[in-house]
């Protein structure tokens, strides 16, 4: 069974996925903070939801450390200090970055790094040693954490690995949704941007998670 | 009744966008084309679909003169020496562009214009005196002129005035699938840049028309 460690994920996104992929049973979870304390407890309180101690809590570097799979789920401002933090880390392994380049305020504006996404930006800094995906920026953080109702959000994946992108869709899948090869990491600005759109479409229809969800297919 | 009329209207999505927008009733449409004889061509034969004569062919200036709204299907090869042809027939009107900046043969890789998108070249070209919004660009042109068929995707339109998005929300609706205002131009980006994900999806997944659908809506 392989280890997926969530990085800063006591946050929004990181309790729901970490319920998700302990659920489906696939996976050992491992949820990282900065505060190993406080990665503890929040894992101590999603085992209490599951009704067994699935989850394990752990500093973010020992968490990078124990998982094949490394998910990092942190604000955009705490993006790069967080890589530097876990860069040894990391080596070798699949980077599953979910991070949203947001600007706040102007949270429902696409904003483009210079290095062109967010993803870009922790594949370059990161270098060749580490494979970098882009995935579940769209899936919202209420609808995560509603274990009972299945997430009726795809997840597009960008990257120029196909395994690591793989990797990723797997755990779409352990998740209970569907997630999609969208391409090279270049297309991981659209995927990012993507969120400011549900974000300020969120509030202008008055919804709390709004999402996506490809048609079409045959 | 406003008239709508469709730029390049002979070429991939515009046929099928005339034949939703003739078939609501809601708006007198006009095919344009540099070649007004085939405009007209294509006009007679989308009548002969619907059965009724609803739709003019004309010489793409003389139809973006007659029209409320213009709406700009072009391959991104001709935007700008599009644009220029009807400059001056665009003053004080609404320019939806349906264009995609595709680089072929890499047509699945989202590509960014130093400008930020399609929409925002076509609206430093113009200047202020025209309202442009990016629209329909996720919508595929094998649906589109399926007409028998409800389009199951939706529209994203990004723009930064509120009118002209309802012009395009309003065209959504008359083709029967729903509209969302996606917040300013700036996201244009992500709406052109979301058509090269479909167009890989369709490669990847073997479909020939993928789109997208909001989902999480109350």
């Amino acid at each position: 069974m392989k280890t997926v460690a969530i990085i800063g994920g006591t946050g929004h996104q990181g309790p729901g996925l970490a319920l998700r992929w302990a659920k489906s049973g696939r996976y050992r979870v491992i949820v990282g903070s900065r505060d190993a304390a406080k990665a503890q407890a929040v894992a101590d309180s999603l085992n209490a939801r599951l009704g067994k101690r699935l989850v394990e809590g752990m500093h973010n570097a020992d968490a990078a450390a124990a998982a094949d799979i490394v998910v990092l789920t942190v604000p955009y401002s705490a993006h790069l200090a967080t890589l530097e933090s876990i860069r040894a880390q990391l080596k070798g392994k699949v980077l599953v970055d979910v991070t949203v380049p947001l600007q706040p305020p102007r949270v429902s504006h696409a904003y483009i790094p210079p290095a062109g996404s967010a993803t870009a930006e922790a594949q370059e800094f990161l270098g060749e040693e580490v494979r970098v995906v882009c995935a579940f920026q769209n899936v919202s953080a209420t609808h995560l954490s509603q274990l009972d109702e299945p997430l009726d959000c795809d997840v597009l994946v960008c990257g120029d690995d196909k395994d690591a992108k793989a990797e990723a869709i797997a755990l779409a899948e352990a998740a209970e949704t569907r997630g999609f090869d969208a391409g090279p990491l270049q297309n991981a600005v659209v995927v990012e941007g993507l969120t400011a759109i549900l974000i300020g479409i969120n509030k202008r229809y008055n919804a709390d998670g709004a999402g996506i969800r490809i048609t079409g297919l045959p």
